[in-house]
């Protein structure tokens, strides 16, 4: 597998794969998605469906039809996510991609315990890829948006979704670093005690080939410098691939301040459904929502369905 | 009072300032340290007294006395310390800097109840102050360091030193950002229900002119653009002055990540004891402790003892 170092990059990867993957849009009338769903039509990275809003979606996009667009109708946002749920569920759509409508009406249907998308015992997590200036590759992070204070469990599956989507980006060995203020654990914060159980478990094999080390602060991540002047030893290297926050605030604060203060490109998925969720919000441009989109189309196509028989 | 824009312009304003601050340094012998206050005395920004491993700062840096700067012996660096901080309880000192010696060992002496500098009910915090490339002004952020989780006391008493320290280098109204993963209040996140009462006691005046405003994640503090899209009303405008980030995760990963990926030249202190103190780590170089140092010297030029009769 070729390696993905730029989220431009990505549009290319889906024309390797061997099948188109489907996304169904909920409310998309708005002009980023117009432009991210409309740019995937036309490069043939996606199958494009517009669930609800299909007139107004028509009347900004006039085009679209004839550029492969399909449309479902809709009287409510809550029926258009409830619809575009439903196409997944019955394997006609890969991806669920949010337009314009509130982020909760989208994760009531997903969540929706009959007819949602969320198998028991999962967990739904936000994860990134950030491509920053100022390091050597992409870097993938978990959660700014999602879990407010992530369980064990919680992080243990955070872990997963990373090493996942770091390998379905060609990374052979991810390194993924459990991230805290500090390289000591202490009894101040109870979080960082779990960490030693999920380096033996990565060590023992649980999420295959992946290095996984903490705590260590964002530095000692991602700078072999700054590891040397602490004399730490880390088999990450300063290279992390991967950096799983402690929680949502941390999270948070990392994402707004690479995008505000670093010129850092992102593109985030909610992994833990039976296919990906792209969640951007009302602020993100046409370029986010696209990579998102390219994001989670490349993690549908190396998703098995857990209600596929193998 | 004019407005201190760049790091770089302390050392002039300090020497506007009508007397000389005094530095106690302790076990200064490492050449960052060394050359952070050589640089001070030669600037005459301050009178410096290196207290312990005065036989290795000679040797190191033999032309020091002729300089100016002064020594007191001492056999341990907790010994280094303790004397360090009797300078200071003493008023013969007006800052406390931390060479190549614990972070511990210098609390540990900061903290003493009998001999240490802490008064009472006051509160030790970490405060910084960042220039980045992309943004306008400098942006001082609390805690990256010191408070885990602070109670509201403590983030009250944050708020205070920010809004201080935000004065002392010209903001005549100083923006405060009570910082948080949204912009909604939730009972998911207990602390965050504490922010309307500091804006209440804001605004009837408890920290003189100062605009406090929040919860607000650090895009809607620091980019007008994003306030505007998300709809949002704000008395910062997006113009931030100081971020009270709401954890040391938090604040830890805003710190490192900026230094890291956003070019960042940053200078920090503790506020709480008596006077600032400059606790640097290792990894810091050269110009971070020097801008440190005079942030904590303008910083102390402000301050009333809290032992001294007004």
């Amino acid at each position: 597998m070729i390696m993905i170092q730029h989220l431009s990059d990505l549009s290319a990867a889906l024309r390797r794969q061997p099948a188109r993957q489907r996304v169904a849009v909920i409310c998309g009338r708005d002009a980023a998605t117009l432009e991210a769903a409309g740019r995937a039509l036309d490069e043939g990275t996606a199958e494009v469906v517009f669930v609800g809003d299909g007139e107004a979606v028509r009347r900004a996009a006039p085009g679209l039809p004839a550029r492969g667009a399909r449309f479902v109708d809709a009287a409510t946002p809550a029926e258009a996510a409830a619809r575009a749920v439903a196409l997944v569920r019955e394997g006609r759509a890969d991806v669920l991609m949010k337009g314009l409508v509130g982020s909760d009406v989208v994760l009531r249907a997903v969540l929706d315990k009959q007819a949602g998308l969320l198998a028991p015992g999962r967990v739904l997590t936000h994860l990134a890829a950030a491509q920053l200036p100022a390091y050597g590759k992409l870097l993938f992070f978990t959660d700014a948006a999602v879990i407010p204070y992530p369980t064990q469990e919680q992080r243990e599956a955070q872990v997963g979704y990373v090493v996942d989507a770091c390998r379905r980006f060609g990374v052979e060995q991810p390194r993924v670093a459990l991230v805290h203020c500090s390289e000591k654990a202490s009894d101040k914060f109870p979080h960082v005690a779990g960490y030693a159980a999920i380096k033996a478990a990565a060590a023992g094999g649980r999420w295959g080939n992946a290095l996984v080390d903490g705590p260590l602060d964002v530095r000692t991540a991602c700078d072999a410098g700054a590891l040397a002047v602490k004399g730490i030893e880390s088999p990450l290297g300063g290279r992390a691939d991967a950096l799983v926050l402690p929680d949502i605030e941390a999270g948070n604060v990392f994402y707004k301040t690479i995008t505000l203060f670093a010129r850092a490109r992102t593109a985030a998925v909610v992994q833990g459904a039976t296919r990906p969720v792209v969640l951007t919000s009302r602020g993100d441009d046409a370029t986010c929502k696209y990579d998102s989109l390219c994001m989670a189309l490349l993690l549908a196509a190396g998703a098995t369905r857990p209600d596929e028989n193998p």
